[in-house]
């Protein structure tokens, strides 16, 4: 080997050990998320920052759990079928299909995927080839703008902008927080590929109406694009007159609509991690291949448990017991507590209309304390006080929103408001004192 | 809107609908594998294609998963640490440490994942940029081809070629199979970013012996190339004389190696789809960055019932009781008695020194019947043929092999040994019946 040789060599060997993540992943690295997840543990806060429940799950879920370990069929305890386990995709065709108006096909239009999360990664990465582009509307869940870089696709940002008269008052609802109809047509074009939508919303709790959905799938109409709509929290909706309403089911949209739904939303045990895409045959088929290409097949105990309660739940799916009915009385509870300890101090609420978060404006409380800076958005920097100083761990809103449009969201921070009463009445001592100080 | 616009949105709109997946998973739309897994259902055939037991997992398994559902600790039930639960990280460091002969930080140096095929997608994933290689070992776990096209990566391909001498023999053995170093020497490049091996391997049972591993970690560390290490299979090795190698072991290999394990496989609970990857934490870094842009976090009841199951075995690791230890003799009897049924029938079986499977060449026992033509591969035709007309269902070897390189497969099926004897008895019977017909 000649001398010449093993330079060049080197000069590749150190290239190769110098990019160790591929480059649509370069800029993902850092996850805000990570930090914040870890934090209130270490300072031993109160937590009212991740999405979940504090206390025990629907009292029959353990109990089916158990059930499923007690069935002596050993292939429970062995791969299932690849698009989801027979049981479970009959269960969610017959939970959904009055829902959706239409029978859903549970062998081919039902995908069980690793959580509403994969279900996700699944869609985006079914459609996107290289500078397709995909309407994200802010604040919007922090998966689905890295999702879109990691296919290669080009995000195309659209916020939800407070009207300004919400914006001052005491109190507001996540119903002022609207998409401008002449800004969301310019974002579509021929190379528009995807929009996303997730109804009721996280982080600010929008129930997005008829009226909204309509103008949306207008235009996906026009324009030949996928909705992928995000309904996590569906069964999670406040006021009688603002029902959930699923894209799928508008005129002409089941075709081109993918709906996607948790089953760590839907029984409030987001440790599954065990999740659903709904949609027609000819996009689902795409969505198999990614799937298969990925995980190949979901956990199967997991799923029987989950098949389970969705057939305890049908059985009950008209009365006031039924879980998907009455959850969201079990939570509207916490939030007209939580959004009345938030007046009380000061911290002007969002109420929002479904979901398990409050957006809550907390600039004049803070007063001018915390400032943007280069180093981070003044949202980050109380939320890193509160959890460090004042052991109430929250979520930043900005997290939610590009950098271009921080300003839009960095006077908000998030509360998770589905805490059981013990812990919402500490979090909201540690305000009122701080209020007082 | 003039009538030229609306017939160019015409045009794109239906580009757009005709190109329903990207580019990039285009060609693997189609799954012989669904079909396969689907047949013995339809046919009633008895199984000996799918890779799992028939019978209980470990006696302990069911127990610990309910004491982990009668825990009443809460937060069980929601989200747990995105690289992994805590108590299974720290299991799987005090379980693999001494194996690795270093301690493994349970915090940076593993990540749990949705199974060994996930831990194989954010391997693939982290890495490969466009054009970049990935040499893979024919026969190989069908998943590993298709994961670094949807990365946009070139895979070379290298096959394990029987000894002459062995394919004639009446019965042979998986280490006749065997990597030609100056062909192997030849894959490697300067573009060449990651090898995959599998060892023990599926299909073929091979288990690389020291000699042959360094050989492949040299030319990693020659050309600064990753090597993925399968080894969902590394507790099941027939022969004492020839263990089971971890080429992280190797000198100079930990800090270019990730070694990938499956808990589905290590405690016959398939249907677990839980799996994990060890390596240096320069490494582990970019899986992670994948990994949270695909699922986010994994399944925490699962993850703390494998955590117990680790706990369990490690107390009596060095103990012949120990699964991981016991697991070998438990399979090895079924290969033994499954092997000379093999040879009676005249199906000339490669015995395997480790895994779940036995590869055997059938071409004597077929005669001429089954040929390749234009519309598939005569091995393909075989295990239509024996699951449909004789309910025995198996797997074509060439499904393990690409296009180029069916010749050196399409005389063998695969059978998965690991089945109770009761089962092995009635494909065995199959067989004989067959033979004498
Ligand atoms: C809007 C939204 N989509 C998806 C998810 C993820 O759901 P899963 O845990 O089923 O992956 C979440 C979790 O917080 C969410 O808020
Ligand atoms: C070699 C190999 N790797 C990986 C896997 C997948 O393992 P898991 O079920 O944990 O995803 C298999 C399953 O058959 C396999 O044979």
């Amino acid at each position: 080997m000649t001398s010449s040789d093993d330079s060049s060599k080197m000069k590749t060997s150190s290239e190769k050990s110098n990019n160790l993540l591929a480059k649509r992943y370069i800029g993902l690295e850092k996850s805000i998320w990570t930090e914040l997840n870890a934090l209130p543990i270490v300072h031993k806060a109160i937590d009212l920052g991740q999405g979940f429940i504090d206390y025990a799950p629907p009292h029959y879920f353990i109990d089916l759990y158990k059930e499923t370990l007690d069935d002596p069929n050993i292939f429970l305890h062995q791969y299932t079928r690849e698009m989801g386990h027979r049981r479970l995709v009959e269960a969610i065709s017959n939970v959904y299909s009055p829902y959706f108006n239409r029978k859903i096909d549970p062998l081919t239009e039902i995908l069980v995927t690793d959580g509403a999360t994969q279900s996700l990664f699944n869609c985006i990465h079914s459609f996107i080839n290289p500078d397709d582009e995909v309407i994200l509307i802010e604040p919007f869940f922090s998966c689905y703008e890295p999702m879109v870089h990691s296919a290669c696709g080009i995000p195309r940002y659209i916020a939800l902008k407070p009207k300004p008269e919400s914006i001052k008052a005491d109190i507001s609802s996540s119903s002022d927080w609207i998409l401008h109809k002449n800004e969301l047509e310019s974002m579509f074009n021929s190379r528009t590929r995807l929009i996303i939508i997730n109804t009721p919303n996280n982080p600010v709790g929008k129930v997005f109406t008829r009226n909204e959905l309509e103008h949306i799938a207008n235009l996906c109409q026009k324009h030949d694009v996928i909705c992928i709509s995000d309904e996590v929290y569906e069964w999670i909706v406040y006021d009688e007159n603002k029902k959930h309403i699923r894209i799928a089911t508008l005129p002409n949209m089941w075709e081109r609509t993918l709906t996607i739904g948790s089953a760590g939303k839907t029984f409030s045990s987001t440790g599954l991690k065990l999740g659903w895409t709904i949609g027609p045959q000819h996009l689902m088929r795409s969505c198999r291949v990614v799937h298969q290409n990925c995980v190949i097949s979901c956990p199967t105990i997991s799923q029987e448990v989950v098949a389970r309660c969705f057939e305890y739940e049908l059985k009950r799916i008209n009365s006031s017991k039924c879980y998907f009915n009455s959850i969201s009385n079990e939570f509207l509870e916490k939030r007209d507590k939580f959004v009345q300890a938030l007046k009380e101090c000061g911290i002007k609420p969002v109420v929002p209309d479904g979901g398990y978060f409050i957006l809550a404006d907390y600039s004049q409380f803070a007063g001018d304390k915390f400032q943007s800076d280069t180093d981070d958005v003044k949202d980050i920097k109380f939320v890193r006080y509160l959890t460090k100083e004042k052991q109430l761990a929250t979520i930043p809103a900005t997290i939610f929103y590009t950098d271009d449009h921080h300003h839009l969201a960095e006077n908000y921070i998030r509360f998770c408001f589905v805490k059981k009463d013990e812990t919402l009445d500490k979090a909201i001592e540690i305000l009122r004192k701080l209020k007082t100080n």
